[in-house]
C-alpha cells in the first residue's frame, strides 16, 4: 500500500477570479462542484457517480484543485476532494452560493 | 445619419450558467462588467476607456450580451451597454456582488 502524495494548492491569497470563474464554467465540473457542496466531510473522486471516465474526472478535478476550488488532500490510498468554502466566500462573497442556487 | 440596429438577446429563462461564467471569466470582460456596474444607467461602449482597440471590445461585449451579462441597446448612432443585474441576481442571487466584491 503506497500512500498518496500531497498536491500542490495555491494560497488563498494566490487565488484569482478568472480562474475560479474559468473553473466553473463547464458543466462535468459544476457538477462536481454542486456533489462536493453536499458533502463538507469531502469525498473520494471515485465515489461520485458522475458517468465519466476516471481520467476525465482526474483531470477536472485538477483544474478545480488549482484554480483554488477544491482541496485534494491524501488519505491513504485514496484522495479526498473538498470544497474550499470558506476561502471562497471569503474572497467571493455570494459567488459560490449563486453558482449553487443557479437552476440551470 | 442611421439608427442602429437592436442585437439579439437571451431571454432570461434561457440564459445558462456555464456561459455566464464563461462570459465572466476574463480579464478584459470583467473589467467591462465593474465598469458597468458603476453605471446602473448604461454606457456607450466607446465612452469606456479600457485601453483596448474597438474591435476588441466589441468581441468582449458580444460575448457578455450572448451569455446574458449586459443588454447592448440602440439610441440613435450609439449602442448602449448595461448590466443585466436585475436577470443575473434573479437567477444566482449573490454570484454577480461576489465577483464584483473580488479584490482580484
Amino acid at each position: 500500500m503506497v500512500a498518496m502524495q500531497a498536491l500542490p494548492h495555491p494560497e488563498r491569497d494566490e487565488i484569482r477570479i478568472e480562474a475560479v470563474l474559468h473553473a466553473l464554467a463547464d458543466p462535468v465540473r459544476l457538477r462536481i462542484v454542486r456533489e462536493l457542496a453536499l458533502r463538507p466531510d469531502g469525498v473520494s473522486c471515485g465515489l461520485m457517480d458522475l458517468g465519466i471516465s476516471a481520467s476525465t474526472l482526474t483531470h477536472h478535478v485538477r483544474t478545480l484543485r488549482e484554480a483554488g476550488v477544491v482541496f485534494v488532500t491524501p488519505r491513504g490510498t485514496s484522495r479526498i476532494s473538498s470544497l474550499r468554502r470558506e476561502d471562497l466566500d471569503a474572497l467571493y462573497p455570494g459567488l459560490l452560493n449563486g453558482v449553487l442556487a443557479a437552476p440551470r
